[in-house]
């Protein structure tokens, strides 16, 4: 057996306990880990400045190296995100339907951990922590694979966070650390054993998982996300969301890569937008009616089918609504679309036939997020059609399991029409 | 383009606005469709007669035959499950969460359908019209593919499902029927139309799909289930329950398969439920303390790992509750399996840390079944981890959908800090 499947299948066999631990002992050891960081806060900057070291060595890229760095204000960053975490609702246990079957034969829907779940994701080492700490607090074991220029930062994250759990009386084994490459191509194959696979980082990374896996995949490719702004726009509403979809954060997935602006309204509100996107040096590129009013390069057909991460943006006009939702529809990765329209008939209909996991009216796309969402953290954003859509809290990494008490009871009386069922709805 | 892309784009386009039809147009859809089977009962059964005829030329065997079978009877009980799905709650549209964002940014959560959903079934022609029935109601769109012994049925059945649709109002398009097994096989390759699959029939069958698509499938290969008497057993209940879950019907999915017995309890036990079992021709295959007691076979290792579906029985004597549970967890499907005690304390244990989706205590694993839980209807019994598990109804062929209004809110305003989240639940 190699050394990943008896990870993997420790993993499993503690995911079952982890399943039924009581939510104060969870707490409990999230408390530890929080406490573990604080006390281990220079040990933790030691082992980081080698990762720190070798990604300057290797000429990582300047952004890469940043977002490796752990000094003093990250760590007491990670620190409140597992304080968050204690303070979020333990989304186990909770009973969603009771119903009296039959006089003494009770049936309780009750939410459970999914059990096992693989999370890849990038060198970021809060995302350790985050995700460790997600895990935890929904009973769920988890193997982590983060990327390879964080190793020796994981590590020491990944032993306190282990350790954490042990002082709390959680089985380690519930978290486990992998490292190599070659692991996660072993990883994928291991259906038999975990449950869910969490992947975060480039679209291409998510992609090449989705395709090499039968272990359902929480979370997205791409981000190809819309503004539509109606005929009944609020210009000023419109130039504000319009900026603020592409600009705040260009490279995050839930900024907008294609602005679709009504004809009716394109001669008024693309100047004004123009104007604003110049200042923040978006590149334009148009449909013909669009390089007509404003100054942008022709867009092509591979234009609307494009994740540009970038202040790149496309726009185009369209007739009427349905226009609109029908480009959404068609180009769109069902991640987060937006209308700007003063009109409630027209709010409506888009809301209604725009298949996305948001769909937003008069507002920006990027709001789209676990934390502003309320959800105090996220293990992602989901694409999938099925589980979990949208962005993705701890209510998404739980299902549910029936549990049928009785006194004795048997199908055949029923079948047999000696009894009946009642089916009554009892107080959860 | 293949005519079953044509017809699988089709369905796309048409789940989209069937998602948002109001409940009393789909109702009324499901009404006229109840009405056309009682209208052209004769015509139906001209052309269940040929499927009947060629399926006795075939030398098919006689329960297929039977099943095949239409006759007025069995048309009163598909017109009755089109009544009862008629007065099942309408599972779309439903707001799940509602949350003040800020002053004038509202989320909702809303119940949506999935989409467009793949069913993939036996030869029952009752089928046909439960699945398209299920599907309307949910906002879904179907590509049916029932068994080809029933093709002059099915189609005629179809027909009169579209013309119902389409007389209430909704796109016909979104029920369509495939007939040839080269379909079923592009099928599984439109994983970018398709939403979810959802398999009936042989294990073989399922598995095979599982193995050849990436679109999620909901439903379960095998059903490998147990019940476990413990040495605090109700002997009584525990011979009850063990005859009624292998022999009120052991053809199916949630019979029992093995039985484990505290080996404190087996002298007693095992000769009580010994002698019912003879009565009912089980055959019996023990570990060695079984076959000490008991006259049975000498059970091997694959005898823990099958599902027989027929009246056969493997036996397993356990030192304690856990020994019980890892059995379980091993050998078994995640589909149902039940505890025979008195004592609380191991039964909640049991519950616990058993990992399926149905798990009983003093009651038949005969009970796991949408109809008996209460559901109405049912789609199937799912082992998934994730999405929907055990008996599915209504409510496994939908998910949400974030809906976010605003009044030209911007991101950027709360990333600068200029305004902070409020974050108040809603009434709903």
């Amino acid at each position: 057996m190699t050394n990943l499947k008896i990870q993997v299948k420790k993993a499993k066999r503690a995911s079952i306990i982890l399943g039924s631990v009581k939510t104060d002992i969870k707490n409990k050891a999230l408390e530890n880990i929080a406490e573990a960081i604080k006390n281990n806060k220079d040990k933790i900057i030691t082992e980081n400045k080698k990762d720190v070291a070798d990604a300057e060595k290797n000429k990582l890229g300047k952004s890469l190296v940043e977002r490796l760095i752990l000094n003093d204000k990250k760590l007491k960053e990670i620190i409140k995100i597992v304080e968050s975490v204690i303070r979020l609702d333990d989304p186990v246990g909770k009973i969603t339907e009771a119903i009296e079957l039959d006089k003494g034969l009770e049936l309780f829907k009750t939410t459970v951990p999914i059990g096992l779940i693989g999370a890849i994701f990038e060198s970021r080492p809060d995302a350790v922590v985050q995700i460790s700490s997600l895990c935890i607090k929904s009973g769920n074991a988890v193997i982590l694979k983060p990327g390879s220029e964080a190793k020796n930062t994981s590590k020491i994250l990944v032993n306190l966070i282990r350790n954490g759990m042990e002082k709390a009386g959680i089985s380690k084994d519930a978290v486990q650390l992998i490292e190599s490459r070659e692991q996660v191509k072993e990883m994928l194959k291991l259906h038999e054993y975990i449950d869910l696979l969490v992947p975060r980082g480039s679209n291409k990374f998510v992609k090449y998982i989705k395709e090499n896996t039968k272990i359902p995949v929480l979370g997205h490719a791409e981000g190809i996300c819309h503004v539509y702004v109606d005929k009944n726009a609020d210009i000023r509403k419109a130039a504000d969301i319009c900026y603020d979809s592409k600009c705040q954060y260009a490279a995050v997935c839930n900024a907008m890569e294609t602005l679709l602006v009504h004809k009716s309204i394109a001669g008024r509100f693309l100047p004004v937008i123009a104007r604003k996107y110049k200042k923040a040096d978006v590149e334009l590129r148009g449909n013909d009616p669009v390089v007509k009013i404003i100054k942008a390069k022709k867009a092509s057909e591979e234009d609307w089918k494009k994740e540009y991460n970038d202040l790149v943006l496309s726009i185009k006009t369209v007739g009427n609504v349905d226009e609109a939702i029908k480009h959404i529809n068609n180009y769109g990765s069902k991640h987060t679309d937006a209308i700007v329209t003063e009109d409630l008939k027209t709010a409506s209909k888009f809301i209604d036939l725009v298949d996305s996991s948001s769909v937003m009216h008069n507002c920006s796309t990027r709001f789209a997020d676990g934390f502003r969402y309320g959800k105090g953290a996220e293990v992602g954003i989901s694409t999938m059609k099925i589980h979990s859509r949208g962005p993705v809290g701890l209510e998404g990494l739980v299902i549910y399991k029936y549990i049928l008490k009785g006194k004795g009871h048997t199908v055949e009386k029923y079948a047999s029409g000696k009894r009946k069922f009642i089916h009554k709805r009892l107080k959860k």
